[in-house]
């Protein structure tokens, strides 16, 4: 197996430092949902290549934790007979640490890799922790990729509807009002919004990889890699210090006597910490002013949203309006359309889009059983045919320089058994029962989340994944805080907040159903809110159960699609309009 | 002013033992609810007696603090130009003491009157915390009321569903795997629970006010007054050793040389902590594990809450049928029937049935714009009328040897006009949502609380108080942990917890509105849970917009009503069944 000669240069290296072991966490500095190859330390070292995980190397074991998503998949990836596979939450690292390793034991870690929580955990192991600034793995890790260098552009503020020098007064009287000195900024994303501007260092991420210091006199010290700022004009770079990525550690350190620096303990690398402390300054921990910031997005950054979903949805109906024609047809010849191949016909939809310019995640096109997967894409493997008897799921969406959208739609193109028809029917009536509700100004999401679920609950079924999700605005997919699911999220929703709905139903080896709005959170009557479409979509709903449906799903169900065939049938081609107005026709002529 | 007098005296004590001030929270060393006048400081020296408040009472200025609810009630019964009254909340006491008082002045506070949190919260205040616990008050009170007595009495196991030694020795393994040596029991209830007893210190709460030790070998050492124990039997008070209350703190310290105290930081007195540090030993803070143990209610216990329930049941028919024929008649009259003679009335009838003790908690009998107040309790100089063109709203229940009810009924007795109807309305078909809800079991309360509120929010309209509260075994009225709201509470929902549903309306001086059944979470389909009702009254639907009901609400009330009669016609006075009959007739066959 090609990670046995990682494992032991890792474990010579080890000893050479005198070291008696190693955590290496899936995770870069940013704590990036989706991070750029040049950071994936933990597949390098097991062949693990999943979004989350840790390992721990010691010299004569080594152990791979991961969460219950990635039990069946580790055991794919990584030789079993080098590595053993754990529960990342089920036994937490400083547990099994405190159980079965000797009190004392030097383990190195990175100090830029972990957060201060995941620090303060392992403190309880016994172990005695020791930081590793040098990226150690760097020596014998041969075949690394290179840092990414993606080219960092501006966000013009006619598209953001703030200046950043506005911003930044913004989070200076922040952390004036917090009696904080320094808010350090870790979160590129945060950095993104700031700064006004958008990156590629990660393929559909769009932000720049760097950190920042910001000032409570609103002054911004940019630590970035100056190769990537060739495209920015002048007066973006000279309206903040630019400095280098590596030095922000030490300038951190040089600025702390006495000062106060505001850190998010849940993002933050404890190697901030550190250097604070070390130059004999305080820390704040609190959640970063900018992530509520961006969450709550002004009326320009709305209209953008607004603008990029009728250009999504205008590629999404040309794109499902041929899907409708091309399955039976394909179907009949023998020669089924391919999950692979619909994305591609999709992806080439979106591309004669104005202002699209990249995906905004990597879609999910799922036919049958492979849609029971949630997190599926598709491979040349795995690929199946789109077919009359099955659902077709679809989760994908663009980058567009006005906004990131994100939708899914569950697909049927024939005559589906009772038992899908009635899935199908419980998540669109738990769609709908969150997506038409009223709710006080302030109601955070896990309060609401409950209301997608019960058709299923009704069933006795249930979906094991959030509710809904933040989304940046030309930005990332997933973006905090808010968010809806069972679990705790203390952030009060209010007018300008944007997420999605996405409830779902997965019955493994037989088929997944999703069906996923993007919404805008819009005020109402006096203290109230609701949530306003910014999807335009067609809902199929040719496996509904219609005698199921009350009267007032049902007149959701007949205005959301006129207002989606109305914004829509200038823009989409004529060979699409027919199937579109079909789509879009009223339930209640259909029942009449 | 009569308190003019006490806080005089007060001043006059500080400066004696060179105090600059005094903390005085309402709170017994039981953290109780409901606590007795013996324990109520806070109203003798201030003269507001809410039931959650506290002074600060200085060498020259005196605070009160309490919460949104009463900061009316507090003016009105506080001398204002001897106390500032705050907010407990917006302003905590330790942050007004840190900005407001000089660092060092030495306050003084009683440690069993004050948790854990308190404490910490109020060591960041500057103030140098001075313990007393020689109840410094009880120098100045002279008039002070004395030390409840109450006797214990035994709860059989026939009633109890599961000896004292059996609970024991589950709270014995508890701590042994939770590697503590002794569980502090300072929660009357729970030591209630423990020992299979009740007591009779406080009106409508039957537990035991004392003190506990359990350690890890299942010996109990009980802190009580060994005068409450003369009814109980010999082998009760030989299974455990019974020790002066006094001594509690002095033994805890005794025992703690290197030993490991379990307590619980949101009720236990950091007095305790107090004993336990001087004494060199280690503290647990960890939920007490008997709240829950005492939450998961045994098949015996819940065979005897339905059983209580049918008994109150019938005495509530009773009472609502001889209502609804004097209420017109007395009207008609010109002598209408008082909230007071209601209650009279009702309790009259209550007193009928065989295992009724006493009232759960104080009748809320109120008419018109008094049930507009959540927690209003008549009194002569508000009795109002009870008439045919106001809504009346009666939240009433009883202890009963097997089993302690709960429920509310709003009632109509004419024509109500279109807003009042709708809004009850919206309450019904909130209380219906929930209550006829399948759910996850380890579903928590706040996940489901919106269904209870969601036809409100439809309106634009809410309430401001939980949905639901967990309800004790011939215990406390509010029993924690479960709790349906929209704050969180952590604890999952299993089959044998009891919770009430209890959603309202209410608009300042006009009406008030709530519905409440207790129920008993019981298991539905495999994984599942759904609530059974355990409150046998029929549902007033002559207020009710029946347009708007939908056919699953009207289902769901004729099954109710049907189940009801069966179980209440047997047992109601010949003169109550024909009401009976009438108010629990199926709505299908009214609308036919």
């Amino acid at each position: 197996m090609q990670h046995t000669s990682s494992l032991a240069a890792l474990r010579s290296l080890l000893n050479a430092r005198d070291l008696d072991g190693m955590l290496i966490p899936r995770a870069d500095a940013h704590q990036s949902e989706y991070s750029a190859p040049f950071d994936d330390k933990l597949a390098f070292i097991s062949g693990f290549d999943g979004s989350a995980g840790l390992a721990l190397i010691l010299a004569d074991r080594a152990l791979l934790l991961v969460d219950g998503r990635y039990q069946v998949q580790a055991r794919q990836q990584v030789n079993v007979d080098e590595f053993e596979i754990h529960h990342l939450h089920d036994e937490p690292v400083h547990l099994w640490m405190r159980d079965n390793l000797p009190a004392g034991k030097r383990i190195a870690f990175e100090p830029m890799l972990m957060v201060n929580s995941q620090y303060e955990n392992l403190r309880t192991s016994g172990c005695d922790l020791v930081a590793v600034n040098d990226d150690p793995l760097n020596e014998i890790w041969s075949t690394r990729p290179a840092a990414p260098q993606g080219a960092i552009r501006q966000m013009p503020d006619a598209i953001s509807g703030e200046s950043s020098a506005s911003k930044c007064a913004r989070v200076a009287h922040a952390l004036t009002q917090e009696g904080a000195d320094y808010l350090a900024l870790t979160l590129p994303d945060n950095i993104a919004w700031l700064l006004n501007v958008r990156g590629s260092d990660i393929a559909m991420s769009p932000v720049p990889l760097s950190f920042a210091l910001v000032k409570n006199d609103g002054a911004v010290e940019w630590f970035v890699d100056s190769a990537k700022l060739q495209q920015l004009d002048s007066e973006v770079r000279e309206a903040v210090t630019v400095q280098n990525p590596e030095d922000f550690l030490t300038r951190c350190q040089q600025l702390a006597a006495g000062k106060s620096f505001l850190l998010d303990g849940d993002n933050a690398p404890v190697a901030v910490r550190f250097a604070v402390e070390t130059g004999g300054g305080d820390i704040k921990w609190q959640a970063d002013p900018i992530t509520l910031m961006k969450a709550n997005k002004n009326e320009t950054e709305l209209e953008g949203y607004r603008a990029s979903h009728v250009q999504d949805g205008a590629a999404w109906v040309n794109f499902l309006a041929w899907l409708s024609h091309e399955v039976p047809l394909r179907e009949a010849a023998g020669n089924p359309i391919t999950e692979l191949e619909a994305q591609e016909k999709q992806l080439a939809f979106r591309q004669e889009c104005d202002n699209f310019l990249e995906q905004s995640f990597g879609t999910i096109s799922a036919a049958a059983g492979n849609a029971a997967m949630c997190h599926y894409h598709s491979a040349p493997e795995t690929n199946a045919a789109i077919t009359s008897n099955e659902f077709y799921l679809n989760d994908s969406g663009g980058q567009y320089f006005n906004g990131t959208t994100d939708a899914t739609r569950t697909l049927n193109f024939g005559q589906l058994d009772g038992q899908r028809r009635l899935h199908y029917t419980a998540v669109l009536k738990g769609f709908l029962s969150l997506i038409s509700l009223q709710f006080p100004e302030g109601t955070q999401g896990h309060q609401l989340d409950a209301f997608a679920r019960r058709p299923l609950w009704e069933l006795g079924l249930d979906y094991d994944h959030g509710t809904g999700h933040g989304v940046g605005h030309y930005l990332l997919i997933h973006e905090n805080p808010h968010r809806m699911a069972k679990k705790v999220n203390p952030w009060p929703m209010v007018p300008g907040n944007i997420l999605t709905i996405e409830p779902g139903y997965y019955l493994a080896g037989s088929h997944g159903i999703r069906i996923e709005n993007q919404v805008e959170v819009v005020a109402s009557q006096a203290g109230f809110c609701k949530f306003a479409s910014l999807t335009l979509i067609p809902i199929d709903l040719s496996a509904v159960e219609l005698p199921l449906m009350s009267e007032q799903e049902i007149a959701w169900l007949d205005e959301y699609h006129q207002h989606v065939r109305e914004k829509l049938s200038p823009l989409v081609s004529s060979d699409a309009r027919p199937w579109l107005f079909e789509a879009t026709a009223p339930v209640r002529t259909q029942r009449a």
